[in-house]
């Protein structure tokens, strides 16, 4: 079924304890797509970036099934660029800069041919251009909105406005903490869901990833990994990952999400291993079925 | 089986957001010894007390099958006391005291009776202590070890001697890296692996438990609870209800070890609902059950 990405394409300066790269491919709507695509051929893509921006990148992109029609690109623009640096312990992060460029005037507008799309993954951007797309949508199935602190600090009304028309919100356990008042993350889920959602994934970085509904709780721990070289869009590949498995299979049942958050794990997994997409461009349905089996073998256990 | 439990019995001063409590009954060696009742009654304390102590506590533990001969109370001697603050989010304490008291001359000697245990659980106290004990077993079967960051700082030598003779080490992530030098965990536990135990359980508090050996790996996470009272335990709890189902079945395969971690984890689940051993003391064989299903409800996914 056919599944509507959203949000940043960029270029990423990354610095981390293994190493520093420059002006390599990054970006919420990249990440996302990229994971997808190993899942769906139908990947309608939707974000903006500058003529700096390399067409291999795109026509990539095109080859794996991804639809770049929504991809508006400005002539004399700059591309979004993100420059960041991880602490030691690579849960940490300082932004370094944040040239907003193209992204400033981002107006969402859906080609036609999207409109009806299925299933909608609003990567982390303004909730208004979040609320913007989702005004577009003819028969969307299951909308998927990832967001951030920074939004709840300057936007919480608009993002709450955002939050209550969608199904599922992904963020981290922080974030839930920080946008429904409560430490407990059962008690920040039952505020959750009275906002709208009803779902909430609730990613944990290094330990992993928990799916809530208003009766069932589903814990996917993170594969624990030898060499872990980047963690940038991590959180975005789970989020690829666990979309595009939902659109392949066009199942929304709370065993199928389930296995979704298996599928963004393992997805996520893999895309910290090398910088920017590096590992993520190399992929096949061989290496994931293996990935996830890992998973079974980390969490099986019988009483 | 016979199950030797070493540690500290104590009283404790806790403060957490939820509440503030004083002079409670706490300790490595006494939430061992609460959580493993629950699965074997061939217990054997090692400890020590002054005669401040309350006796009802005591005949309290030798009706849950707890051996008390080991427990040595000191005429005119007070008891180990620690007191500790919470912050708000009960990942992080103060230690605000810390009097030794009796334990300064702790030189545990093992009743006769004690000598042949067969499974040894080796509470977090210094170095020296646990290498005296394992001194004066004559026919251990597996010997788990828990330690901290403290005596790292200032017993790395001796701790490293007894970890050479021990089986399984159960420790925090940062711990583990302290130990090894080696941030990702699975580099760590190989050098840890180097040094003697053949299993290592990394305890990550509210984000679940690792068991690793040389070629497995087992993940179970911290069931989300909506009340977490008081943190203070639920390590030595986890160990308890670890080695409790050990000695009760007998099997130190990997797949029993994996179980094992899961009755762990639903004990430490109960232990932070209540301050000290307030909910430790009013379980019973169904209500672990039920807790340990909620561990498969919350981890069972099929692919």
């Amino acid at each position: 079924m056919s599944l509507l990405t959203v949000g940043t394409v960029a270029f990423d300066d990354i610095e981390t304890p293994f190493g520093k790269v420059e002006k390599v491919i990054g970006g919420a709507c990249t990440y996302i797509s990229w994971a997808a695509s190993y899942f769906t051929n139908d990947i309608r893509l939707t974000s903006i970036v500058g003529n700096d921006f390399p067409v291999d990148e795109i026509k990539h992109l095109e080859s794996r099934g991804v639809n770049m029609d929504g991809l508006k690109i400005v002539k004399d623009g700059k591309t979004f660029f993100w420059a960041g640096k991880y602490h030691e312990n690579m849960n940490q992060r300082d932004t370094i800069t944040t040239d907003l460029n193209v992204l400033d005037d981002f107006d969402p507008e859906l080609p036609d041919s999207y409109k009806d799309s299925k299933y909608i993954m609003l990567g982390n951007l303004t909730p208004d251009i979040q609320l913007r797309v989702m005004e577009q949508l003819t028969a969307p199935k299951l909308i998927v909105l990832d967001t951030m602190n920074f939004w709840m600090d300057i936007a919480m009304d608009k993002l709450k406005k955002a939050i209550s028309k969608i199904d599922i919100l992904t963020i981290n356990d922080e974030e839930a903490r920080q946008l429904s008042g409560e430490y407990s993350l059962v008690n920040a889920a039952k505020k959750i869901f009275k906002m709208g959602p009803k779902y909430l994934v609730i990613k944990k970085g290094e330990h992993g990833a928990l799916l809530m509904s208003k009766d069932q709780m589903f814990y996917a721990p993170a594969l624990p990994l030898a060499e872990v070289k980047d963690p940038t869009g991590a959180g975005d590949t789970f989020a690829g990952g666990f979309m595009g498995y939902i659109a392949k299979t066009d199942d929304v049942s709370f065993n199928n999400l389930k296995r979704a958050v298996v599928y963004g794990s393992a997805m996520a997994s893999f895309c910290v291993e090398e910088f920017s997409l590096g590992k993520m461009k190399s992929l096949d349905d061989k290496k994931i079925t293996e990935r996830v089996n890992s998973f079974v073998d980390l969490t099986w256990f019988n009483v």
